[in-house]
């Protein structure tokens, strides 16, 4: 196969693999498409240690590194001033303490008994963000995305010193803009139907929306809804010059996917997520469960904004999770979770995704030659 | 082209186009396509006079009738009894009549001076729906769609022994399944983006789930989101036989859609529309507007269940029209409002579709083979 990213990259599919989990990442790189690490969970430290193991089971093959650097957020103007998460923290009303601490009660989820994770902030912001880029730049990656609006002009320009590619997500045809504007190479155009944060555009309408929008000279990728051979043509079909891939990988066998979570995923149909702000503030879709629920029952006290829904449910998450409790479990997933129905290789899932991509240009040639 | 949707009605391309206006119908069906009347808001002698118009008009080139028999609504146990609407209208609360009355009033819409427009029922009821089939099936169509649910079995018969084909409108695998088991011939399987009564789950996603829950004896449509040849030709990759499409019909030279209506239409965005209640008592996407907007406000007295939010609404609608209401004026339309930008004629969006199609399946080709 060839496309504009194949060219760019030297990679054999136009296949984009966004996870958390390295071994994923190698492994997609290593079958042909393009593994990219989502930076988001890890300290600066962490992280140094995730790209160096890459870079010893990459094969010399191309991956990418995802940061979160929202454009708008609570505490902005805090830059990264020592005390920013304490401010934060103290922003942070009683009532919204109280009603997930009775959540958590009332499904019988024990108490942390140290201090807590202490994984409040994250890569949530663009304090916390910088220095990941940082240590993204300073390994071979080929491709530098951020998720959450226009990266940075400075860190676009610092990627690009190092020869790598910027990336930015982008859900609808004026964010695609601004992202080209400040000088991103290529836009992730992500359809309502995606895991994580999405606006309200389908993918179907948007890819050819944002492919007129942005013009001959910005390559865009389609995402939402992508997870077998006939979604990868249909992406393609659309204009996108690949598919940039996420919620399939959270059940393949090389995943760190909590087991309470992975089987929720196995056996959740279509219509199991929601577009919920319970996970950062911003919505995002994830799998329906009692967790989304609550927040959007009466006794809910509404979310927080970023950064602070999640430095909220840190605690929380960490205690739903070491529970292996499957009521309460949430995940960030699309609507794709539908088809994932079993676990296989990563390697496998690639080659399934371009055998049906193969039969589906057959079929399409079949249709209209005759 | 080819699939089996062609093969089936005789069509050159594998394009259907819901309308309600008989000329599109006709156009369309003319133009290698097949047109698909809405039945629902004639009455059926009103259904009599379109039909011979079609007749008349279409070139001997087959078409369809589009009807409504929702499986489930309010007074279902009244059956056709003479008082139906009488009962029904006594359902309906005095705090949503004048909730209507003051957001008309607000916006200085004049009341109406006659006895009101007395179309309450239409067709959203079994009962109102079957005497608009007995007059479908005087005349030669070629395929009877149904909009909400599986269609009653013996409906389904009755269709099947004039040599018609049944269709189904489905928005997620369970219900599409359901349509099969009562013996529909073909499913319209629509995503979210749809125009009009939708799911949850968006047509990149649904339809590879539709395709493998009917089995290969069902033939499936795509429908949501479908404007352009990029589009037909992804729903064609989902493993649809062909494209349902309704929305890009409202602005089309040959349609009746009232001027103010349309010009909104033509400057909407893919973001300008929302799944509301406020139509007919269940979820339809629709222009977003102060019409919309009202029903989701703190005042909002919420909607009625089908078919008394409609006999609700139904002289509110006539009077927005009459007084060419840019604010309040809305309609069922999907997310490619975006694209809807000028007005064609009929024939000409079904070549500029079939182009790109053309196009994109060489597009396909060149990355595939090289």
């Amino acid at each position: 196969m060839r496309t504009r990213v194949t060219e760019l990259f030297g990679i054999e599919y136009p296949i984009f693999a966004f996870s958390h989990c390295r071994d994923v990442v190698a492994a997609v790189s290593r079958a042909g498409g393009m593994g990219v690490l989502g930076a988001l969970y890890f300290t600066p430290e962490e992280l140094e240690v995730e790209l160096k193991w890459i870079d010893e089971h990459v094969g010399g093959r191309p991956y990418g590194v995802d940061v979160v650097m929202p454009a708008k957020y609570e505490g902005a103007d805090l830059g990264d001033s020592e005390d920013l998460m304490a401010r934060l923290q103290a922003m942070i009303p009683e009532r919204h303490r109280l009603f997930v601490n009775e959540l958590l009660e009332r499904h019988g989820i024990e108490p942390l008994s140290e201090e807590g994770a202490g994984r409040y902030l994250l890569g949530w912001t663009d304090a916390t963000a910088r220095p990941q880029v940082e240590v993204a730049l300073r390994h071979p990656i080929a491709l530098l995305a951020n998720a959450l609006g226009p990266p940075p002009a400075d860190v676009v320009a610092q990627a690009h010193e190092h020869g790598v590619k910027m990336a930015g997500l982008a859900s609808n045809a004026r964010h695609a803009r601004k992202q080209v504007e400040v000088g991103v190479d290529i836009i992730v155009a992500q359809g309502t139907e995606a895991g994580g944060h999405t606006g309200d555009v389908s993918t179907m309408v948007l890819i050819p929306e944002v492919v007129d929008a942005v013009g001959p000279d910005t390559i865009v990728l389609a995402a939402g809804g992508i997870g077998r051979g006939r979604q990868l043509a249909a992406g393609l079909a659309l204009g996108a010059e690949g598919a940039w891939t996420g919620s399939i990988w959270l059940t393949v066998d090389e995943a760190d996917t909590p087991e309470a979570s992975r089987d929720r995923l196995l056996s959740a149909t279509s219509r199991d997520t929601v577009r919920s702000r319970s996970w950062t503030g911003k919505p995002a879709r994830m799998l329906r469960t009692a967790w989304t629920d609550a927040w959007e029952s009466e006794k809910s006290p509404g979310t927080l904004p970023m950064p602070m829904q999640f430095m909220l449910i840190s605690d929380a998450l960490h205690r739903i999770n070491r529970a292996g409790s499957s009521e309460l479990t949430t995940f960030p997933v699309g609507q794709i979770v539908g088809s994932m129905n079993r676990v296989r290789p990563t390697a496998q899932v690639i080659y399934d995704l371009m055998e049906e991509y193969i039969a589906v240009v057959d079929r399409l040639n079949h249709i209209t030659e005759s």
